[in-house]
């Protein structure tokens, strides 16, 4: 097999990194996807940087076994906090969420808003990587913990949601015309979001993720041969049935045949 | 020590639990209590059966090396799928928090809500706790996972908190006038509830646990001795700081020399 036809794993703390297997599939149709959520483990956004290092770690170990030609961490806290460690341990590359979303931020005009979850925004990651590149970047950042619960509740479409959006947004200047959203929940409540700032520029990092991992397959990492529509398993450390149903919102198809590991 | 100076051991998935310690504190303020939230492993309400009951044993067996004179489980999900294993495995008396509810739920006249978090509900464990005793009972169970959420954002006396209520609470039938909190998150969203049900009775198993505490003390467990008000130890195997910020809404008061510990 050549290095082409090896799997792109991707690792996730919980399930909202199916959106960037979603966004995967819809780029890259004919690659094959092992995606690995460590629902047993990690409630995500609000752990401690150590917790969230080991735990990444422990799971790109996994799915290094599967012999992957990339490892994408589609984790916002993960690839924060244990990108580097997971980047020095693996047999292959690995990318996280942060830099294919700080890159297109930091081209925007103007300033910016940059939400995600309560780890995400105290690490600093995001300004920190956008300044890399535009040192005059205006970036407000936001915690707004509760729009991964809504997400994985599943109210979409909906006035409690888009209440809650409307809350966290007014606390971002208007003149934020950019707006990036780091968390993988959030691609699933842009409805809202858009209904609340219509108009803005979102940058969502599931799909900013998705396209650097096509530039990756370009610069040297190779396509899949098979002309096929390459294959999907997804790997879930505790698959109980309400994971189940979160993660069919995020993927936007039914999960077939979910596999539960130990971790 | 005579057993009565042991202290009482608290064990929680998360921060929730420490409303239990604010009702042990207030009925028994001469008591000594050891908390310990598993903050680094668990995310509660969505976990599996196996998941919940490894993380329980571990939990217990931890706190069981401090030489309780009582365990306390303080968390809905470890009491349904943990208790068992733990009373087989605890060299102390261990209870959790569904029997104290179900008893005082089992008493009301006329249909029962009980709301939770989705793995309490899907467990059906209410409902066949309160029909052992009272087999006529109507009982209508709804899952609410939003509820917790907000109850850790602690957007409290907020009118997206009422709406969050009313949409559950409408799916409960009017008729319902004993609502169970199954969730030791709930308490603190009490004033949010009562608004949308005004002159409901409501269960709160917070409180119902720490009596029941209380008659296991008065019933020859025993009463700690010293005069002066007991200690309280917080031990958190994740101490972040949005952790810490959950943890004194739940307690009511401020978290006083959190220590981290490795489970």
């Amino acid at each position: 097999m050549s290095r082409g036809d090896q799997p792109i794993a991707v690792f996730d703390a919980g399930l909202g990194g199916l959106t960037v297997v979603r966004a995967l599939r819809r780029i890259l149709p004919q690659e094959n996807l092992v995606y690995l959520g460590d629902t047993a483990h990690l409630s995500g956004g609000n752990n401690s940087p150590e917790i969230i290092e080991r735990a990444t770690l422990q799971g790109g170990a996994w799915l290094a076994r599967l012999n992957p030609k990339l490892l994408v961490i589609a984790c916002t806290s993960a690839s924060v906090h244990g990108l580097a460690a997971l980047q020095a341990a693996a047999p292959c590359p690995v990318i996280g969420v942060i830099e294919p979303g700080a890159e297109a931020a930091a081209l925007a005009s103007g300033p910016l808003g940059v939400i995600g979850s309560w780890a995400t925004i105290a690490s600093g990651a995001y300004p920190e990587a956008i300044h890399r590149r535009n040192p005059a970047a205006l970036v407000h950042s936001l915690a707004c913990p509760l729009l991964a619960s809504f997400a994985e509740e599943g109210w979409l479409d909906d006035p409690i949601t888009d209440a809650v959006c409307r809350r966290y947004l007014n606390q971002i200047p208007f003149e934020a015309h950019t707006i990036l959203l780091t968390s993988t929940h959030y691609p699933i409540l842009l409805p809202s979001l858009a209904r609340i700032r219509p108009g803005a520029n979102w940058l969502d990092c599931a799909e900013l993720t998705a396209k650097a991992v096509e530039r990756l397959l370009r610069g040297g990492l190779g396509w899949a041969t098979a002309s096929a529509r390459g294959g999907l398993r997804i790997l879930l450390s505790d698959p109980s049935p309400r994971f189940l149903e979160m993660g069919e919102r995020f993927l936007g198809a039914p999960l077939q045949s979910v596999e539960g590991v130990a971790i």
